[in-house]
């Protein structure tokens, strides 16, 4: 008979372009020690894993020792759900499918499951924030992408393939803007940071009004959210477009799912009430009529530097129960 | 302790504006006995589920006894999957909520789950279908209106109010046509009954061409499949603009919930592939990138007759799983 351990803490970690992120996480979600290095300086994935790898296990043996971790939650862009790969992600230096889980999981002896953001977020949201008890709801990122993750019936949706939630790739307008994904019209193309870059420029070029926008060395979200608070007016137009597109974009994602509630989370999530209310007042216009003022609009409660590896370490806790690449 | 009898039977119910029809079915989906009378001779609701009752009451005296029945499955329209209710049908006679489930349970003495069309032809197919052995799939219902329903993780996604599913209320055209709901632009609007009818209508309107379709007595989705099998190029071009709306509708869908097959039910899905083709064309051209060709579209192979009792009975089985209106 095996040796029964209770294993009491699990590793989380965040893989984005610029950075990765690492900690050990004990079950009340308390992150006990974090690191991170920068993901760029490894143009090889291989190279890229080894590393984080070693640097894992050496985080492990001098806090707590091998014994006292049970598994590993990763949180990366384009991942599969159930392979545990990241795939042809535009965004990544790695092309093609990178089996990061499989890979990682040899080196560490130990199970890890491999989510995109959203679907950490999801679990870090119903673990620890805003959808504590909630058993269908929807979170949505809003940064450089636009990306979404189901809850359905208290587990994450993960789709045949491992890619539900892909909302920023919906049809929203047919012929309209180009997207990084080779399609027109996306809703990212509307509602993400360089839609909301192209809107205000679209905004400008209409009107002769002025703007603090006008003379911006270099628009982003974050700065057009900043005039707005400086009352700008073409500064709120810009957003009151955005969260018609939004606001649509999620009536037809509500018709179909019925959520509790939308959740928000990144950085255009910031610009609060002027991309939320006309979001919402076109929302409940098109909304099928039986859930017309029924679902709640969150913006996530989670401490924003480290929801993203809190967030991997609920999956990891979750990796038997989603039995990943066996 | 009470006695444990082993109950080998269900009630499956099918509730449509017509008619209403109900069978006492076993465990293999065997259809033991059947009946059926004109839901509209019923104005009032009360009156109607009285009669329902006794008539169920009677059919399964004559047929083997109380003791050998052990749930309620009912299909009908506008259904509240968590509260038993139908709600606010625009098609049916009675208005407002109907508790169907809850009087239908107090009259009869045993459990009741209530689902729409949709529900319970995704559980028929997933028990004795198309969809056996699949865990995320949706079922598509095209006739009168569109409806659909998600399986997610093996279990229906009922959603927050039980109304997950209503894709045929997605805006697919902004402020394109009027639609029985109040909004413009509904999917169904276009893929439905009258949406193919009106297709049909501004085809003939925009195109000198002859077409059987000008000398039709009435217009029906029927008809028009009929006259696209006889080589009818103006009724092979409605199906044509249905498809494609259907697509593109369905490819939103999809980058959303990556079911692994849609699966289509009701009178329009039999138009086959003057609708499918360009249906399959737009919805590859629009769905999200890693998902291109990996959909299955296949058509529901459940006795049509049958399948909405079928399914109901399937619903009845599972009644302590959804734990409904308790």
């Amino acid at each position: 008979m095996e040796q029964t351990i209770i294993k009491k803490r699990v590793i989380g970690v965040d893989i984005s372009l610029e950075e990765t992120t690492y900690a050990i996480v004990n079950a009340k979600g308390e992150i006990l020690v974090k690191d991170s290095f920068p993901t760029e300086n490894y143009p090889e994935a291989n190279d890229y894993i080894a590393t984080l790898s070693e640097r894992i296990l050496m985080m492990i043996e001098e806090n707590g020792g091998y014994e006292s971790v049970r598994s590993v939650g990763v949180s990366c862009p384009s991942a599969n759900f159930s392979t545990g790969c990241m795939e042809n992600s535009p965004n990544m230096l790695w092309k093609g499918v990178i089996p990061i889980g499989p890979m990682m999981r040899d080196r560490l002896g130990m199970a890890v499951a491999v989510a995109n953001n959203a679907q950490v977020i999801a679990l870090g949201e119903h673990a620890f924030g805003s959808a504590r008890g909630m058993h269908n709801f929807v979170v949505i990122t809003l940064g450089t992408g636009m990306g979404s993750c189901i809850f359905s019936n208290g587990m994450i949706h993960k789709g045949s393939d491992g890619y539900a939630g892909e909302v920023g790739h919906t049809t929203i307008v047919k012929n309209g803007r180009l997207c990084g994904c080779g399609h027109r019209g996306c809703l990212e193309t509307y509602t993400a940071a360089k839609g909301i870059v192209l809107t205000a420029q679209e905004v400008m070029a209409e009107n002769d009004a002025p703007s603090l926008m006008r003379s911006a060395e270099k628009l982003s979200p974050k700065i057009i959210a900043q005039y707005c608070n400086q009352g700008d007016e073409l500064a709120i137009e810009v957003f009151r477009r955005t969260g018609m597109m939004l606001g649509l974009g999620l009536a037809n994602y509500a018709s179909v799912v019925n959520p509790e509630a939308f959740i928000f989370t990144g950085g255009i999530a910031k610009a609060g009430d002027w991309l939320l209310d006309p979001m919402q007042e076109t929302f409940e216009k098109h909304v099928y009529k039986n859930m017309q003022g029924k679902t709640k609009f969150l913006v996530s409660e989670l401490d924003e530097d480290n929801h993203d590896v809190l967030g991997a370490s609920v999956l990891a806790w979750e990796v038997k129960e989603y039995s990943l690449f066996k």
